[in-house]
């Protein structure tokens, strides 16, 4: 049996197993990294050989690095550069591989979801916050860091849309004009109460799709994965490939826009995938 | 001796030799197909080994698609769908490798110019046209197809520049606002023709971060160089460094922005060192 890792700054999601098959899972809330370690250690020794984490960020991930599998910069002061690679290493003395939260969810996919077969596929997640993990050309993407999807910069008409954008660094960045809680506080309302006929969802189709057609442009993907708490609104595909359609205007080829193939079990699954190339 | 080509709109440089000390080069007006060909086997025959060539495009780079290596959408009708790579093999009897002309200057640079022992890097090129390459993690990034970076879309303040952008496909994407026909579309003068104090610089240099910011939160490179007839103008790059600093705010490590190393050979150069792949 193999581990997993899954953790968010909400919950840990620990799992034991092989596979979507066989796979065991328990949600721990994300507290101190200490009592929060304790429980994820507490399931997962004895039965797990290797330990994949997907984790939030940004996490270091260079190998060649002395601060390598710690979060780094995140606003969760109480995680800020703590060692949670090393930690899970140390607790249960097997052999640990991490990546980023989106990242794992992408090799989910593509390992047993919606991306198999597929040489080039993006995921999203539109949520809380908004990321993206890519695999091109049959690999993960990564430069010097990992990708940062949800902080470009998008068209913002001021004129049609004058709410300003959440993101603390970046103001209308596409995280700051199109995640959960910039619709909230566009509309003074939580997405979940904004009715699928409501103006709210052709906004946010359009945010998500000048985010896509940028993407598209520069990494060129035979699909797109959007997943995340903002996408239970079946609604916004139709919409956002619509748009999307508009806006590359036969330039390029369309990528397929459609939900992850693993539901919200990319992550846990892709951090399984990950822990087989644990070392 | 290996052999290059670099196949522009309005020119095809053809190179022999084994690297930047020894290239012996000339320069062929781009006519009609059968014309400019001619031409290129009449220098290149009996000294070349194999051939590389940087294309402009788009070009299918799909070695499973029955039309790997021809020319596809290009606005230039007597260049649409036209076979270069397999024109040029049947010509010179000699193995062809090709790439796009930015991804050739990608590949220049990383083997004997600035993107040297890197492991990620971006070349981008500004004027007549705004294209990029990537180098990430030591391959030349490219998912179904080839980047199209001049295409994505970047914020447009029409109240501030009512310029509506020149792209025939998007308007106002990157390169409809940018490249160095939107320069002398929007202020009435030839880029060259404006002095180094004018504002269109401060706008350009604005433009110009955006998409880098776009593109280094996708991308994460360590470096990006920008060629091109409009970076002549070299008081941009310290004006895109500061906006660069500004847009990014603190959130990633900001990559190193100057010209490329080889100057104007980038894309001759990296055409020379694509040679060295065919097969």
């Amino acid at each position: 049996m193999r581990g997993a890792i899954e953790a968010g700054g909400t919950k840990f999601v620990c799992a034991v197993g092989t596979g979507p098959d066989d796979l065991r899972t328990t949600r721990i809330p994300t507290t101190s990294p200490e009592e929060t370690l304790a429980a994820a250690v507490d399931f997962l020794g004895g039965d797990a050989t290797s330990i994949g984490i997907g984790s939030f960020g940004p996490v270091d991930l260079d190998p060649a690095s002395p601060a390598w599998g710690h979060i780094t910069t995140t606003p969760k002061t109480a995680w800020r550069n703590y060692d949670l690679a090393g930690a899970v290493r140390r607790a249960l003395g097997v052999p640990v591989a991490i990546d980023t939260d989106v990242n794992a969810a992408a090799r989910g996919e593509a390992r047993w979801g919606a991306g198999r077969e597929l040489r080039s596929f993006l995921y999203l997640t539109v949520g809380t916050g908004i990321g993206g993990g890519a695999i091109i050309d049959g690999r993960v993407l990564g430069g010097v860091s990992h990708p940062e999807m949800g902080h470009i910069r998008i068209p913002h008409d001021l004129a049609f849309d004058p709410f300003p954008g959440l993101c603390p660094w970046h103001g209308d960045c596409f995280e700051g004009l199109a995640s959960g809680p910039a619709i909230e506080a566009r509309w003074k309302r939580p997405p979940c109460q904004l009715p699928p006929d409501h103006e709210a969802w052709r906004l946010e189709s359009h945010y998500l799709a000048l985010a896509l057609a940028s993407l598209s442009c520069t990494l060129s993907p035979q699909r797109i994965l959007i997943g995340g708490g903002v996408m239970r609104q079946a609604q916004l595909f139709p919409l956002v490939r619509e748009e999307l359609n508009r806006l590359l205007a036969g330039y390029i080829a369309v990528p397929e826009v459609m939900p992850p193939g693993l539901g919200e079990r990319s992550g846990i699954l892709g951090a399984l995938a990950l822990s087989e190339t644990a070392a």
